[in-house]
């Protein structure tokens, strides 16, 4: 049976023109900005040594986690893995590199890999795209990082909402509502679903948990105060005390320019592992289309230290961008985000005895000018030439037949509207570089 | 002992800054011209199923290659490898794909993976990229490439020469000579030598091979004719008589506008795997720098129809460049290659008591005009600062004092000169643009 060939892997996809052309601009967005922001571009290695995801480093990774992580062996017989996300990685990059200058500011594109179920919308192989800044535990890069990810989402045209919360601001919550120390990581796991599940799925959870309903009402009291986020931080300040979460969570509100679209957000956990003080996550400002985070981050001041070891402090904050969901999301909100079928914008087509290579020459100097063009080499009559260029969603085509070379002129037809007229060269590139 | 973390797989790298600013140029070249000529990007997954790559489906595969293969497995217990090249993915594409309109030409770049020893350029995981259009049989199209090639080493600044063979003259010459069916193959890669172990090389190596005399002179005779393009065409022609094969080369040399750098090579066999027709590699003029092909390719006119099965035909041609290798060629021709560490173009250092605020909307200013800016945000000493900016080789500095917001001015350093002046922020974005 040939057609066994004709598999893929489970979970993992392959991304056609139409999606690749989508897929590529949003990475170039990406690109520009990070690197309008300072950061710089490094690459890892998709194969990492299995030691270095592994749970006895210490660094947060979890034994699920190491489950759902892809194994192999060289042929050294070494235990490999593909890598699950960046973070980990550029601890590692940090790490080899001592020469570096602090602070150092690199983002990495790329495909991670999870050998997890497979549900809607979760892949095995997925892009990620991370920022991160090592070398500053000021709370203003803080800014910068949110400042960073509303550039991103204005110039996607996504409309978002920043959630910002602090760690130690949780920590706080816990100590004020005298939460005992063994049951902090469960009550913040609760309360981290109060968007889900809302105030009253929170006590329920709180009270299957056998937490005194004095405990209960404190901690709901802390995460459901409302008012701006100059109203929240003051309430929370008089509430708990300022720990320096507070703070840092103002600092970083005070220092983003666009900071609209920020909400201080005192119930958000994202992730207990190895945050420690700001924490972010981006969600579209219309949840109904899309529930889950398209973009999520924080501050990570003990992790890369740790990893290393050795005693040095490498205080560390970064944000990471996921493409699946922003993909989803723009095409949530823009059936013609994927219309693009091809990059092509011009299709050359020579008619009766007029040389291929001749349309290799203009095909040449249209290049030159920039302008992606495409030709028959098959030498198929026009119309089904013009149906071909169609199918691909090329917006211009070029006659070029006996007449035309005697002429020195082109025929421009504008495949929409199928208007044509004779041009010279220099006014088709004029008329196509509108 | 924390530090075994600090430790990666064998035969994968690390690229830094330096390295993968210069990389990205060099893809970013090869998206632009691809682009141009008409080929669309696609993705096809890392992971694939590893029935695709073996060699049952008889697309040439051997099982040294399949040795050399990453084998994995996921959770499902399903059988898997880290794809080695992109071509068969490609096969799998078109098949799994059947409403493409042909001639279908495609992109792809990306990391590919294989598992053998390690020596001088040779790694375990390196980028490839391959351009390859199907549904064209027509030779023009080999032209096509050979000028996309052209176009590609010419925008990089790298002096190449692009040879070109047809497996059919291989054919024609075994058959000229007398070379049993049997023996065929053997001679061929001798053969393919030639360019190592010269004329007296392959006599040994067909003598080892207890070919007659007889054949050696003849196939030696063919191989080794001396004169230009066309006179070798002729001189062929005459000699061998042309299976079509020294048509095919014909075609595609007088099709392509600039052909001043192809050399017709009639000793070239190029793997003996898939090709089928026309078969190219590129060298650097100067081969005393790199004596290895930077880019192969050829028509493979068999392949995707024998692996989709049906019976229908997909004839087909490509070129992929690697990036490793010219890379290296780049940096051997210019120490300055990857000379740039950093993205930033200007670093912005707030002075005193100047809040981070104003360096923070001073550097989204700089950035909506298009210059990339970073600042110090740790608040260190100037000189501290201008140091750091230095050792990124960051070109600019804006000094931003209590005295320069009066004036509302920057005060603009040229980082390598030493050079201050005090500007406007419009005069200070001509200068940066220019």
């Amino acid at each position: 049976m040939k057609n066994e060939a004709l598999q893929m892997a489970k979970g993992v996809r392959d991304f056609g023109p139409a999606e690749k052309i989508a897929r590529d601009k949003i990475l170039d967005t990406f690109k520009i900005v990070f690197e309008s922001f300072g950061y710089n571009p490094i690459e890892t290695p998709v194969i990492e040594r299995q030691e270095l995801f592994a749970s006895k480093f210490g660094i947060g990774q979890e034994s699920e986690a190491m489950n759902e992580t892809f194994k192999l062996n060289d042929q050294g017989g070494r235990d490999l893995v593909l890598r699950t996300e960046f973070t980990v990685p550029f601890a590692r990059y940090v790490g080899m590199n001592p020469q570096l200058r602090l602070p150092f500011k690199r983002y990495q594109m790329g495909t991670v890999f999870r050998d997890g179920p497979i549900k809607l919308g979760r892949y095995r192989e997925f892009w990620q795209c991370d920022v991160d800044v090592v070398g500053v535990s000021n709370p203003l890069i803080d800014a910068e990082i949110i400042e960073l990810a509303n550039e991103v989402f204005q110039r996607l045209g996504l409309a978002v909402e920043i959630r910002i919360n602090n760690r130690k601001i949780l920590n706080a919550i816990m100590d004020y509502a005298g939460v005992p120390e063994e049951n902090q990581i469960s009550v913040i796991i609760s309360i981290d679903k109060l968007d889900k599940i809302g105030i009253a799925g929170v006590r329920e959870e709180l009270l299957a948990k056998e937490m005194s309903e004095e405990m209960i009402n404190k901690v709901l009291s802390a995460i459901s105060i409302k008012g701006t986020n100059n109203e929240l931080i003051e309430k929370l300040r008089d509430m708990i005390g300022d720990n320096g979460g507070i703070s840092e969570v103002d600092d970083a509100i005070k220092n983003t320019i666009s900071s609209g679209n920020i909400v201080f957000s005192p119930s958000l956990a994202r992730g207990l592992a190895y945050y420690t003080g700001n924490v972010f996550e981006v969600y579209l400002k219309d949840r109904s289309r899309l529930s889950s985070a398209i973009c999520a981050g924080g501050r990570f001041d003990e992790m890369i230290g740790g990893f290393i070891g050795g005693g040095e402090s490498f205080p560390a904050v970064g944000i990471s961008f996921g493409l699946e969901a922003i993909f989803d999301a723009l095409r949530l909100q823009n059936a013609e985000f994927e219309s693009q079928r091809s990059v092509v914008e011009v299709y050359v087509i020579p008619i009766g005895n007029v040389p291929i290579k001749t349309a290799f020459e203009y095909c040449k100097k249209l290049r030159e000018a920039n302008i992606f063009a495409d030709l028959d080499v098959l030498s198929r009559k026009t119309g089904k030439n013009l149906e071909y260029a169609s199918s691909y969603g090329i917006p211009w085509a070029i006659l070029l037949g006996e007449d035309e070379l005697k002429e020195n002129k082109l025929t421009l037809r504008d495949m929409l509207s199928g208007e044509q007229e004779k041009l010279s060269f220099d006014e088709v590139v004029a008329k196509l570089k509108k």
